[in-house]
């Protein structure tokens, strides 16, 4: 027999009833039932009964174990009386007498338990994360993340990608967040970067002809403790590709994004076909381009019925300013003046002004559109807005009014509260959709600039033509973003890979030629030999597992993470170097700064 | 049509004749024949010929195009003459008549041709990696390289392993090669450092309960300039497994590396059941812990034949010192005085007083052993010679007397030499064996202590009984090398998983419970918490894809390599830090020494 174990802690079944077995696990809980102990041994497959007897030799050390001590158990399978078959345990219908047990590893105290998973502090469950990950929830998400991981690998080279690992020590990039530098020993005073992401390598690769690349790329940046993002690194599903168009971008990852969520979402519904909405129309629709289509409220403009009406603070704001906008927010089912209020404190709690609303009523047959501003439009107005709406007895709709360029993200969120809590938006699906056509450059106030909106490599459409001619805040960028139940899940573009277009849209932004070269050296260079047209995008990992599992807290789902001071506790790091150390690299510590 | 291509340039056959495609790639060639302009139209999956003749619209453009522009070509899908088909080339029964071609990228003149891949200078070949991988070979090495890798973990994923991501950004670990350091900004004057390996988080995954890890894992040693090895990264198959013993890891793994090579062999032979030598067996019969098992030379000790012999210098060595050998190197077909004289200058080349010999030869019907050693010895212990070692007429035997463990090593080294200069080493073949039962402990002349020979994580065999009474010098470890054609590919053995062993095993070499604490904090405390028995290995990917394609340098099987002095010179990395990310580091650094 193996010196370990014949089967694993989720193998037996009736069938091997009378079998002689060895099994080695943790023991997950001991029982004692009148003199007879019973062990639930567990391991990473699952968790077998193992029933010790006072007659049993085994019986004397299976008195000694606890909680998480490794022990190898040697007995007989016996089928369990009817009344004690567990139907949630695959091993449920056996359990085994245990004729000997050696003790493999004991266990001191435990400074956090695993059976039962109470909740415990954030950094003792880091400091002993190896207990931690013992514990059914966690151990079962990081399962799911390598599931996930694999599968998303299994679908990438079906369809002929191939996966090209890209370096890790490279160089200082000065695009987005903030470099981990390593200093080098050999050159001193010099430093490599981690990568924020591999961009330039991956664009070069398509550069050098592979085609067809991705990676599950590990990625780096130096940012200040966030909730929503790990401290240190993180994980994106990177892919890039020749000789396309973003709708063959789109058409590729589709099918593979959409087959991750179907394969994870345990009978979940996941969209069949991805809408493609202009990230103009996410803005006037949602108040996001990170839109979370599980929520049913779509707002629309409703300026024309405000235009000239007895609601003067509206009417005056329209008047004078042509930039300005009504918006209506509707709400089914809404419909009451403790709700509206509500909604109401709500935006007065965010900074707002108030929130303005009518909500509809039936008074005899008649139905009746009641609060403040239905009373100073007037019915008519009313009516038009419900209409237009299609608002029925029982809703409300909420307004909000201004420059939408300001107002949109507040807008956004008052339709993300309101399908909250009229509990419109349906938790158990998964709602993805393509946001297109985002603006290349935006307006920087506080330099009083124009910007680059996202990725300065984008291509902006219309190409030269439209970079010499149309006004830059116009210009659209083929660029794209994945979107799903309201996060932003991957991000891409097409790239642009003409050097002079690369300079002209440099240009703009108030950047020489020579800065092009200096920032993108690497890649300018390449785009100068020959670079065919190319595209991709980069799906954030974790936070699509986050997704699948349903994990509120990035460390859920991460298998060592540091804490929100960017310390691993686990291995003690980050710590001080030695004098040699630091000697080696040429390097001094300053002081602390006393302040 | 598609925007870029109806087809790759590897797709078209004799079925497509008369159908009018695109395609997409980079000009090859470009020749004139007859005014009659032939492009060779290359992608990453083959190359199409494109025929354009000058009554085509296509002619104009087709005369401005030179080498490594990306172009668009429409045109018709002719068959080829039968005297200019090319059997070499899937497409070499077509060619396209083009029709139109837009030229989607121009290059400016290459810094490093493409086409032909003579040898070019490796800082240009650095520097313009993009052209470099266009290259033949290159291209088709790292498309090797993404298949072996993806094989491994496919391999790995069939008999249940799961790869699990380990932090990059860690804590500095005393053990074995230097660090690279990443400096915190949070943290002042404290440094996160980057894995040499992922060797203390699998153990720790698999004290978490994990049983089956596997990662194509990247690793960093901040190591002075090798040959052999890759400045900064490089990548191994780790894995590790609970509740095994050593023969479970080799079981496991044996399939698995035999399945690599023997889907990238091409049909060369590669072992089918791995011989299991142990350590001191290889030393003695190959002079080496790698021994390259294509080299049929087996070494034996003969030291009887010599000892009172008439041949003084080894006779009085072995009177004198009983640890005193004399080790035969048999040389089959090398018995020539020419041979065996060129061997004895090799010897003296490395520092030897020289190599004796004796060759056989045919005299008459007598098989006589011919040279000094011969001579002073006498017919008869020279024929007990020729016996044990299974020597005939024509062959030699070289011989290497003292203290084994200073000579074995030039005793090894002179029978790959003899392997090699009388070509009995077969080229075409993957020979591969695991060495087993390393010593545990090695005696460390310079500071004249005992001190760890491998991996102080490994399991002593015989345990604590064996640590407390045997002489260290003779423990075994549960650890184990794999070797192929005399490359050590992979390395691991069962860990010391008791806390108490640990402790004690440190002891011998002078280091404390503290000591153990402090260097392995993380998996000492894990080991108190119920730690599983458990082991594993990893495998160096880049030296098995260099031994599957048969390059020569690791630089032939990377994407992206630094050079001798660990520069990127595409991304021109490391560069200086700008004092505004110093001083957010905290860092100063020191000016170069004046030397």
């Amino acid at each position: 027999m193996h010196r370990y174990r014949s089967h694993t802690c989720a193998a037996l079944r009736k069938s091997d009833t009378g079998a002689n077995v060895r099994l080695s696990g943790w023991v997950h809980r001991v029982r004692d039932h009148g003199g007879v102990l019973f062990i639930d041994l567990r391991d990473h497959y699952g968790l077998t009964q193992v029933v010790a007897d006072p007659d049993s030799p085994a019986f004397k050390i299976a008195e000694t174990v606890r909680g998480e001590w490794v022990i190898r158990v040697d007995g007989v399978v016996k089928e369990r009386m009817a009344d004690t078959i567990n139907p949630n345990l695959g091993t449920g219908e056996i359990e085994v007498f245990a004729q000997e047990i050696e003790v493999l590893s004991s266990a001191k105290e435990l400074p956090l338990p695993v059976f039962g998973e109470p909740d415990y502090p954030e950094d003792v469950r880091l400091k002993y994360r190896f207990l931690d990950l013992r514990r059914e929830t966690l151990h079962k998400n990081i399962v799911t993340r390598t599931k996930v991981i694999a599968d998303m690998r299994k679908r990438m080279t079906e369809i002929g990608f191939a996966e090209y690992a890209t370096p890790i020590l490279t160089a200082s990039s000065p695009e987005g967040a903030r470099d981990f530098l390593v200093p080098s020993r050999i050159h001193p005073g010099q430093f490599y970067a981690l990568p924020q992401a591999p961009q330039q390598y991956k664009q070069l690769l398509m550069v050098a002809g592979f085609d067809r690349y991705f990676q599950i790329a590990p990625c780096f940046r130096d940012e200040d403790p966030r909730a929503d993002r790990l401290p240190g690194e993180f994980y994106q599903l990177d892919l890039e590709m020749s000789f396309v168009t973003q709708e063959d971008v789109w058409d590729t990852m589709e099918p593979v994004m959409r087959g991750v969520f179907e394969e994870f979402a345990e009978g979940k519904p996941v969209t069949q076909e991805f809408r493609r909405i202009p990230y103009d129309e996410a803005m006037r629709t949602y108040g996001t381009d990170k839109p979370d289509l599980r929520n049913p409220i779509e707002m629309q403009a409703v300026t024309e019925h405000f235009a000239g009406s007895g609601f003067k603070v509206f009417a005056g704001m329209i008047a004078n300013n042509p930039k300005v906008e009504v918006w209506a927010i509707p709400a089914k089912t809404g419909g009451s003046r403790a709700f509206c209020d509500r909604m109401n404190s709500w935006a007065q709690g965010q900074g707002q002004p108030g929130l303005g609303y009518i909500f509809w009523r039936k008074e005899g047959d008649n139905l009746e559109g009641a609060g403040p501003i239905a009373k100073n439009i007037g019915p008519e107005r009313t009516e038009a807005i419900r209409v237009q709406m299609g608002l029925e007895d029982g809703d409300a709709c909420f307004f909000a009014a201004g420059d939408p360029a300001k107002f949109a993200k507040f807008a956004g969120d008052a339709r993300t509260r309101a399908g909250e809590e009229l509990n419109l938006v349906d938790q158990d699906r998964f709602d993805l959709c393509w946001i297109v056509d985002f603006p290349f450059y935006e307006w920087d106030e506080d330099n009083k600039k124009v910007e680059f909106a996202h990725n300065p490599f984008s291509m902006p459409q219309g190409g030269m033509e439209a970079l010499e001619t149309q006004d830059p805040l116009t210009l659209k960028a083929y660029q794209y973003d994945l979107v799903c139940n309201g996060f932003e899940i991957a991000s891409g573009s097409i790239r642009n890979q003409s050097p002079e277009l690369m300079v002209k849209a440099f240009e703009k932004v108030g950047l020489t030629k020579a800065d092009v070269e200096e920032r993108f050296g690497g890649l300018y260079r390449a785009f100068q030999y020959g670079a065919p047209p190319h595209g991709g995008m980069a799906a954030g990992v974790d936070r699509v597992i986050m997704l699948i599992v349903g994990a509120k807290n990035l460390r859920e789902v991460a298998l060592f993470p540091m804490n929100q001071q960017a310390q691993d506790l686990l291995m003690g790091a980050p710590s001080p170097a030695s004098p040699a150390q630091m000697r080696e690299l040429s390097l001094r510590a300053l002081p602390p700064k006393a302040d």
